[in-house]
């Protein structure tokens, strides 16, 4: 009821707009969604426009607010489109940094909120690791082991990614020493241990290192980072220089256990992203994870994989691991996001040893599991998996086109789903670009120091893809 | 309209409960307090009963469920009492380890959930630091700022208590950087930056410093301890040894200040709790609390408040370092638990000195700050503050009296507003008076090796301090 209310509503808002003659957006692509999402852009204003403009000085006496793109109506957002306070609906390709999983406003998330008995869950947030409620398991069951990445069928709840990636660590930690038979306070200080970050960064080492520590929230771990391959594009015209890379970061990976080891500090574990997404939407060959994988196993090394921006389906799989066709694709997995809740799944092996050994006083969040295991639903129901790939492939084709059209503008066009990005020039290029689309009425993000990147939700469909190729095509056509 | 379904449903439950003849405790000192608060506990089973231990096997599968209690019926718990899957009623003077400020299922918070315009703000979590809702100043205008201790102005919130904590580190190293012209790259690496904690642990260094690193969920830092001061109890008794204690713990905070810069690593802050719970609920007088901030302004330090269990209202004041009387209290506060969002307050020189310096995904909830801006409103509505100083000195009078007469089983009865606590002999005992406790229908709450803390609800009246020293009172002279 509330629903058809807010809609009424709404469509009462767009006659008005249509009414009033506003910069509509050309929606030759457009097609009406499921019947809460929108029909196309509609700006308004410029972004950020007046309103917003006020609320960040009003803001930022607050906190630092030089990060905020513009302010939200989140009430007036649906399923892809992100509506701001100046009135200006546009299409949001970059879903609040891959965290919104099937778009906003949901009519079933709306639902699950309406009924009464879940109403407790949302107000009674309970200390999980000790007085957990009686559905539980249930939801647990029903939500994230649903989707459990094959052979990890134990998972711990976490409130955000960052502690997600914290405490799996911990786990990794305590694994090493009960399997190894290590003491921490005897031979092996704690102090001894490391991880290895697999990762590409902006620019030196030093960068690298400092960008992967503030990511991770830790002020001062001196732990090791291996390359992430960069590969060359397009991936068929480069075919040996590709494995030359990817063979020589593996390379390094084993020459930095060794190292350490003779330092007398021991890797307990390797760490990476399937896409290295911060650091520019690095991908690597599915062959390169494989030896990496097979690396871990050699030296006895567990290995984590971090699903916190790759997880969820938009890859076209649930986990973007999977895609690498291993039977034992990791030990541990994180995730974040699009999950609603934070956590990681692990091996039975890697279980804590005893009662609060990973503990905070949340643990998570049941009102977060309880929407995730709606979001399942509706992954499940209207097959949105495939539909990432569709509309991945729908994407991706485009950019290829337009990277052909436009190869001064256009480069390095790669993807997973619509787990999609390209390069440009330079990062001012980059950044006026983004600038351009979001007042045509598209969001898009940008990592690294140059890639512009395509985190959509997962009812993101080829239709809304084509919609925003023909609104990008026209402004590289006029980029000047 | 659901609230008084629920009531109703209750009510038919309870008359079923006490006509069946279940064992209903002693209820000398119950009253029925605001209509929505239970009149008393009501055990049916052992705790934990049937249900609970057939549902721990069950969550034993997926993760380590070691230190469950017991599993609750949230929907069923109500004002001070908690639920639980066996329809048992327990008076919860432990709160979620200390995290539920105005009780379960307060009417005012279901209202709030109800209102449609709010349902937005529930399943549209947006990424705070660059797509904010429009009403997010005014947000945190209502709920963080309207309580924000005295000269910290500035706000930044996450999703819980230990990021809380990290991300404040993180200002203090920015702020030192910042105000001393220091380079992280040259001169100083950050790694030469490090936190002095004043705490004190449940036996010796190694412990506690382990201990302290599990709790903050870092696992490899040297950073140094100080020793909280261990106060003899009772006070009166014990000034000069107790002045003795504090003066000592203070030499030892510049002893360690001096000693770290010689080998070059800088203090850049001092972390403190104004009651220092998980090691054992240690208070200290005012005047320590004065002389240490005067050492970080003598040395140039952070003094950073760590109000995550302190804070909210249970000392009597909204935050327990205002007990202290001083005019510049705290450079950073870090908050979460009855606050319902974690985050941090700081002073104006805190604040990052550039956008993304601190951030991450989330950045706190926005659904969480509307119900803070409730229970804020419910606690100066029915003037809360006020409220847990009276019930604490209901209580700890109560807890003196007990001591008095049991003083081989009780010790160092202490405590400020509600946040009281005392000692048992031993670790054995403090256990096995929590179990009896529980199954008498009370929840109460351990901490360090053997004492064993009250951490009530806001609308924990003075009745109900009663009530549990009624109980508690029957177990002491039956206990063997």
């Amino acid at each position: 009821m509330l629903l058809s209310r807010q809609l009424t509503c709404s469509l009462q808002q767009n006659s008005r707009l249509f009414a009033c003659g506003h910069r509509l957006i050309s929606q030759t692509a457009a097609k009406i969604d499921v019947d809460f999402d929108y029909d196309g852009p509609l700006m308004k204003t410029e972004v950020p426009g007046p309103r917003s403009r006020e609320l960040m000085k009003q803001l930022n006496g607050i906190q630092n607010a030089e990060a905020v793109h513009f302010f939200c109506n989140y009430q007036e957002s649906r399923g892809n489109y992100l509506v701001d306070v100046d009135g200006n609906r546009m299409l949001d390709l970059y879903s609040q940094i891959s965290s919104i999983p099937i778009g906003y406003s949901h009519p079933s998330l709306i639902k699950l909120l309406q009924q009464p008995q879940n109403l407790s869950t949302f107000i009674n947030r309970p200390a999980l690791g000790i007085l957990p409620p009686g559905n539980f398991a249930e939801k647990l069951k029903e939500s994230l082991l649903l989707v459990a990445p094959k052979g990890l069928q134990q998972v711990i709840t976490m409130s955000c990614g960052s502690c997600s990636n914290e405490n799996a660590f911990k786990a990794i930690f305590m694994w090493y020493r009960v399997s190894q038979n290590t003491e921490y306070d005897s031979l092996h200080d704690i102090s001894s241990f490391v991880l290895i970050f697999v990762f590409l960064g902006l620019g030196c080492l030093a960068t690298t290192h400092s960008k992967a520590i503030h990511k991770l929230d830790i002020p001062s771990f001196d732990w090791p980072i291996a390359p992430f391959p960069r590969l060359k594009y397009p991936l068929e015209e480069f075919v040996k220089e590709n494995q030359q890379e990817e063979a020589h970061c593996l390379e390094e990976v084993e020459d930095l256990i060794v190292k350490y080891r003779k330092k007398k500090k021991i890797v307990a574990g390797i760490v990476i992203e399937p896409i290295q997404s911060e650091g520019g939407d690095n991908h690597a060959s599915d062959d390169f994870f494989r030896k990496l994988r097979d690396i871990t196993r050699k030296h006895g090394c567990a290995f984590l994989v971090d699903e916190v921006q790759t997880g969820g389906g938009c890859t076209g799989k649930f986990w973007a691991h999977e895609h690498w066709g291993l039977d034992d694709p990791a030990d541990v997995v994180t995730f974040s996001k699009k999950m609603m809740t934070g956590g990681f799944f692990h091996k039975e092996e890697f279980r804590p040893d005893g009662p609060y050994r990973i503990f905070n006083t949340w643990l998570g969040d049941p009102a977060k599991n309880l929407m995730l295991a709606e979001v399942i639903n509706v992954i499940k129901r209207e097959d949105l998996l495939n539909n990432a790939t569709n509309a991945g492939k729908a994407l991706l084709a485009g950019l290829l086109d337009l990277q052909a059209r436009y190869p001064h503008l256009i480069s390095r066009a790669r993807g997973r789903g619509t787990f999609c990005s390209f390069d440009t020039p330079n990062d001012t290029t980059r950044n006026k670009l983004i600038a351009i689309a979001r007042n045509k009425g598209v969001v898009l993000g940008g990592c690294g120091d140059r890639s512009i990147r395509f985190r959509p939700t997962l009812i993101f469909k080829d239709h809304h893809a084509h919609l925003f190729l023909n609104i990008f095509s026209d402004i590289l056509a006029d980029f000047k």
